[in-house]
C-alpha cells in the first residue's frame, strides 16, 4: 500500500467520543448452537463501566471485564445455557434503567458448521470492488462517510460496489471462476485514499459506498446458488486510524505504540522473516510485527486477549451471517503469530472445512510452508499456525523471470521446475494459492507488454499445477497496469464497462475488442475445462526437468491423465516422447483442450514457439 | 569435475582378472571390541567360490555369500566370539590347502570410539595434495601406477604428496587452521587426469604417488599431536573405471548400468533436488542418482547390501586405522539416500562424536537442511539422513553476489542476512560448513580480482558466523584461479614453494610478497583469534538487518560478546549505536581484534569503506 496522508495524532487520553450511555453492542447478535458456546459481548457507551449492567430472563453473566477506558465493558455469557430467543441487556444507574438492548440469539442455517470452502477445485477471481462495476450510483457518496466519489482521482473513490458485482455474476461465472475474493468492503472512513478498504473503521459494517450488510449477504447467497463462494478479505493486523475504537481506545495496549515523540507511529521494516529467525534482533522483530503498515493503519495488538476475542468473534460472525466460503487474510506474517494460531484454530474448530489463506509474502518454500498448518518447517520453529492455506509468492516471483529467460542450469523454465522441487516442505500442497499477480503487484500484462502468448503460458501453468489458482480482475481481457509508474492506482484501473458512461463494455462479450477477445476466450476455455476436470483438482503431479525451455508435466489419477507442455522457447520444438513413456504408457492420443484437436502421442510432438498445450490423454 | 577421456567399455562378462586362488582379503585386518561385532570379509581369487573356505581356531562362519562372479566370496564372522588375536582363512580344494591368509584382530586405541571430530571450534583447511607441496620426489611417479608426474600438464600429476603436507604442518597450524581436509588420496590409477583422486581404484590403499598408508597415518597422528584433525574425503557415489572390482565386477548390480548400446554409461543430470521431490519423474530421478558423475566414474549401487557393507567397513577401517577426525563425503545427494542413512548411522553408532559433512550442493536452506540428521525438513520427506553435517552452498552462492551489489530490498548484505533467516530449518546450525570456495569453484580472489578488501570481508564473515569455516589452500596468500577460463586446473594451481624448483616459497613468511603478506597476516590473525574465542565456536547469534550496506551481528554467551561489523559500502559509514543497545548494554568499549585497538561504543562507530571490524566487547 502506498503511503498517503500525514502521521495522525493518536492519544490514549482522547476518551471523549461516546455520548450516549449505550451506543454500541458488538456483535449485534449471535447464534445458538455454536460449538464454542461462550460469547463475549462488547457494550460501549459513555462511562458505561460506571453503571450497572443486568441481563434479563435469568441469563447469567459468566464474566465481566472492564478496561482502562470506562466507555467499554466486555460481558461473557454461555449461549448453551440460554433458552430464550433473545434477552435484554439493561444499563442501570442505581435502580434506574438508563438504556437497554435486545440481544438476539438466532437459529443457525442447517449445515452451517460443515460448510464447504474454496479448495483446489476452485478458481478464485480477485476483485477490487471500487474499481469493478458501479451497480448503484446512489451510493457513490453517502452523507455519513467522508470521502466522496471522484472518478477523476486515481486514488479516489470511483463508485464500484456490491451491486455492480452482483450484476456481473454471469460474466464471472461464465469465465470459469468459482470463487470471488473481494478486497475489504467493511467501512473504511478515512478522509482520503479509502477505496482500498484496508484501513477499516467498522468491522461489523459494510461500507455504505459499497452497499449494505444485506447486499453483501445477497452477493454471497447468489454465489452459493451458483455453487460459487465468497471469500472475505480479513484484516487482523491493523485497523484504520478513524476506526471508532481507535479514536476511543479501550486500553492503550489495544494497538502498538512507539515512543510518544513519534505519536505512536513507526513504520514496519516489513522484514517478516524475523518471525522464525531465532537470531533476529528484538528491535528488528518488534518493528516488523508492531511497526505500522502505514500511517493510517494503527497496528493491532493481538496479544491482548480482548483484541483477539474481538477479531475471532467478528470473523465467525461474518462467516455465519454472510454465509461465507473462505477468508483471505491480509499481511499475515505481520501479526503476532501465537495469537493468529489461536484465531485460525478457533475458526476452523467451528468450521472444520473452512479455508483461510494467509498473505504469506515470502520468497522461499522453507519460509512460506512454515506458515501452513501442521508443517514440519513450522515445527522446526516450534510453531503450528493452524492456517490451512498459504500463498506461493515464490512461484509468483520466479514465473515472470523464468518466462523472460533463456534456459540455463537454473534459468528459464528450470527456475519454475525448481520451485516445485520444494513442494515436499508443504504439508498440504493443494492448499497453496497460485497466482500471476494481485492487487499489490505489477500487472502480468504490463510485464509482458500485453502479449497474449505470455499470458497464455502463465495462465496455463497456474491453472494446471497443484494448488488453488487466483486470477485478478481484468487480466482476462488483457488489462495492463504499471505500479512502478502509476502506483497502486494503475494496477487497479476501472474495469471497462463497469460504469454507465464507459465508452466500451468488456463485460459484454460482443463488445470486446479483438485483443480483449483473445485473452478472454482463452481464459474462459481453460478455466471452464479446469472446472470440470477432477484430475487437475486433486490428481498427482509428475514433473519432467525442462529441456530446451520446454516444461512437460502430467496430472494424473486412476481415471484420467493430462499432459501439459509449456514451450517457452522462441521457436517450435519437437519433443521425443520416449522420455515421457512412464506417463504416456497406455495412451495413444492427446486432445488439446484449447484447440479441441487430437494429436498423436506415439513418437514425437511438435509444439509451436511460446505456446502451451494441455492434452487430455486417451 | 571436468569430462576428460572417452567412454570406457565395461562388460559384465569380463570376469578374467584374478589369477591366483587368493589374491585379496578385505579388510586386510580388523579390530576387537567394536560396538558392532559383525565383520564381513571379502576374499577374492580365481574361482574362489568353487573352493572350500575354512577358518582356524574354531572361528565360526556366520554367513557366507556368493555372487554372480565366482572370484568373490563374502564371509561373515562375529568378532565378539573370537578369542584369539588372529586366525587363518584357508582355501581348500577338497582336502587340499591351496592358499591361506592370517587374519588379525588388533587391539583398538584407548578412547577410539569416543574420538573427537571436527566441530564449529575448528577451521578446516582444504588441500589438493597433488598441488600443495612435493615432499618426496622419489614417489612422483611409481612403476605400478600408470600416470607419471608431469608438472607441465595442467591436468597432470604434479608430484605433491603427504610428505609435503607433513613438512608444512607448522605453516598450516600457525595460520590458525585446526583441521585438514585432503581431497582423496586413495589410489586413483586412471590413465590420465588422475590427480584429483575421485576415480579411486583401491579403497584400502593410499596412492603411491602421495605416499603410503603408514605416511597417511603419520600425517593424522602428527595433526592429532598438535590437537588438529585429519578429515578424509570419502567417495561413496562412484569408483574409478580402473578399480579392480569394477574391472572384475562381483555382480552386474554392483554399479548402475544404462542400456547396453551405451556401454553402461549415461551422464547424471545433476538434478539432485529429485531426491526429495515427490513429483519427480522416475527417469529424471534415475538419471540423477544412477547416472554417472563422469565417464571414468561408474556409479556405485549402494542399494546392493554387499556394496553398502563394503563402503561402511572401509570407512570404519580408515577411521580406526588412520585415527581420523572426520569425513567429507563427495557428491552426497547423488547416492541412494536410504543406503547412505544406514552408512552414516552405522559409522556414528560406532563413533558417536565423529563428524561427517556431506557435499550438499543445493541452493536453498529447505533442501540443504533436509540432508542433516534429525531435520524437520527431512522428516517432511519421511527421511532421516543420520548425516551430522551439511554444507551451506546457499551462503556460498549468495556471498559474492551480495558483496558486488548495492543495498536494496533483497540485494547487497541483506542477501546474506536473508540466508541466515532460514537457520531455523537446520536442527544443528553449528554443524553447517561455511566457505567462500572450494576445489570445484571459481577462486574467491579471482571473483574479486585479488582485492584484499573483499577477501577480508568474506573471511571475516565465514570465520565469525555459526558453523564450521572451511578455507581453501592458497587463498590465504591471495591465490587466484579462473575455472571458466582455465578449467579445474586453474583453481588448483601449485602452491608457490611446494616444489624445490619454485622461484618463490610462500610457506616461508619472510619470502612472501607484500601482496601475499597482506592476505596471510589478516588470515593468521583472524583465525588464531577465532581458535581461542569460545563464543564464536558455540555462542548464540544476534543479527541486525543490514542498513546502508552495513551488516552488524553479535556472537554472545554468558561470558563474552563479540560485535562484528561488515561495511560493504564504498564509503565510510557511521553507525548510530543506539539501534544495537540490546546487545551493547553493559559494554563501553570494543577491542578490534585485527587492529589491536580499542574503540568507544558509547554513541557512534565509524567504519571505513569496505572494511570489517571484529570487536571484543568490554
Amino acid at each position: 500500500m502506498k503511503k498517503i496522508g500525514a502521521i495522525i495524532a493518536l492519544s490514549a487520553a482522547a476518551f471523549a467520543f461516546s455520548q450516549r450511555p449505550l451506543e454500541k453492542v458488538e456483535p449485534a447478535f449471535w447464534w445458538k448452537g455454536m460449538k464454542n458456546p461462550e460469547l463475549q459481548i462488547l457494550v460501549y457507551g459513555k462511562d458505561i463501566a460506571k453503571n450497572k449492567i443486568e441481563l434479563s430472563d435469568h441469563v447469567q453473566i459468566k464474566d465481566i471485564q472492564k478496561v482502562e477506558n470506562p466507555n467499554y465493558v466486555f460481558i461473557t455469557v454461555n449461549t448453551a445455557e440460554i433458552n430464550v430467543p433473545d434477552f435484554k441487556i439493561t444499563i442501570k444507574n442505581g435502580n434506574k434503567n438508563i438504556e437497554s438492548y435486545t440481544y438476539e440469539l438466532k437459529q443457525r442455517n442447517p449445515n452451517s458448521a460443515a460448510r464447504s470452502s474454496f479448495t483446489s477445485k476452485d478458481v478464485v477471481y480477485l476483485i477490487m470492488p471500487d474499481r469493478f462495476a458501479n451497480g448503484n450510483e446512489k451510493n457513490d457518496s453517502t452523507p455519513d462517510l467522508t470521502e466522496k466519489a471522484d472518478r477523476s482521482l486515481p486514488n479516489g473513490r470511483h463508485g464500484g460496489d456490491l451491486r455492480g458485482i452482483i450484476n456481473n455474476l454471469d460474466y464471472i461465472q461464465s469465465l470459469g471462476a468459482t470463487a470471488v475474493w473481494l478486497t475489504p468492503v467493511n467501512e473504511d472512513n478515512e478522509k482520503i485514499y479509502s477505496y482500498h478498504g484496508y484501513a477499516q473503521t467498522d468491522l461489523y459494517k459494510i461500507d455504505g459506498r459499497y452497499g449494505t450488510n444485506e447486499e453483501y449477504k445477497e452477493l454471497s447467497q447468489k454465489l452459493n446458488q451458483r455453487n460459487m463462494k465468497l471469500v472475505m478479505d480479513y484484516v487482523t493486523n491493523h485497523w484504520g486510524a478513524s476506526h471508532w475504537m481507535i479514536r476511543d481506545l479501550p486500553s492503550k495496549d489495544w494497538i502498538h505504540w512507539f515512543n510518544e515523540g513519534e505519536k505512536g507511529f513507526r513504520r514496519s521494516n516489513y522484514k517478516t522473516t524475523t518471525q522464525f529467525d531465532t537470531n533476529a534482533a528484538e528491535i528488528d522483530k518488534k518493528l516488523a510485527l508492531d511497526g505500522w503498515f502505514d500511517t493510517t493503519m494503527p497496528d493491532i495488538n493481538q496479544k491482548n486477549p480482548l483484541v483477539l476475542k474481538y477479531l475471532t468473534q467478528n470473523a465467525i460472525w461474518w462467516i455465519e451471517y454472510a454465509e461465507l466460503g473462505g477468508f483471505r487474510v491480509d499481511t499475515y506474517p505481520y501479526n503476532d503469530k501465537e495469537a493468529m494460531a489461536k484465531w485460525a484454530k478457533e475458526i476452523t474448530d467451528e468450521y472444520p472445512d473452512f479455508n483461510i489463506v494467509g498473505e504469506t509474502w515470502l520468497y522461499t518454500a522453507g519460509q512460506i510452508s512454515a506458515w501452513q498448518k501442521d508443517s514440519k518447517t513450522g515445527e522446526a520453529a516450534n510453531y503450528n499456525s493452524y492456517l490451512p492455506s498459504v500463498m506461493d509468492f515464490m512461484l509468483y516471483a520466479d514465473l515472470p523471470k523464468a518466462l523472460k529467460e533463456k534456459e540455463g542450469w537454473d534459468s528459464g523454465l528450470v527456475k519454475i521446475y525448481n520451485v516445485f522441487t520444494s513442494d515436499f516442505l508443504y504439508p498440504d500442497i493443494n492448499k497453496v494459492m497460485v497466482f500471476l499477480e494481485n492487487h499489490d503487484t505489477e500487472r502480468w500484462n504490463e510485464i509482458f507488454n500485453a502479449d497474449p502468448k505470455d499470458y497464455k503460458l502463465g495462465l496455463t501453468l497456474i491453472s494446471t499445477v497443484r494448488g488453488i489458482p487466483q486470477i485478478y480482475y481484468g487480466s482476462e481481457i488483457g488489462m495492463r497496469g504499471d505500479k512502478n509508474k502509476g502506483g497502486d492506482a494503475d494496477i487497479r484501473r476501472d474495469f471497462p464497462g463497469g460504469w454507465k458512461s464507459d465508452r466500451q463494455n468488456a463485460f459484454n462479450l460482443s463488445s470486446q475488442t479483438p485483443e480483449q477477445k483473445e485473452f478472454y476466450q482463452f481464459t474462459q476455455k481453460l478455466l471452464n475445462w479446469r472446472k470440470r476436470t477432477e484430475v487437475i483438482h486433486t490428481g498427482k503431479t509428475k514433473n519432467f526437468i525442462p529441456q530446451n525451455n520446454v516444461f512437460v508435466y502430467f496430472r494424473y489419477n486412476e481415471k484420467e491423465s493430462v499432459m501439459v507442455v509449456l514451450n517457452n522457447s522462441e521457436k517450435q520444438e519437437t519433443l521425443d516422447l520416449k522420455r515421457f513413456s512412464e506417463s504416456l504408457n497406455g495412451f495413444s492420443k492427446g486432445k488439446d483442450i484449447i484447440l479441441d484437436k487430437e494429436f498423436s502421442i506415439q513418437n514425437t510432438l511438435t509444439v509451436p514457439a511460446k505456446t502451451s498445450m494441455v492434452l487430455e490423454l486417451k
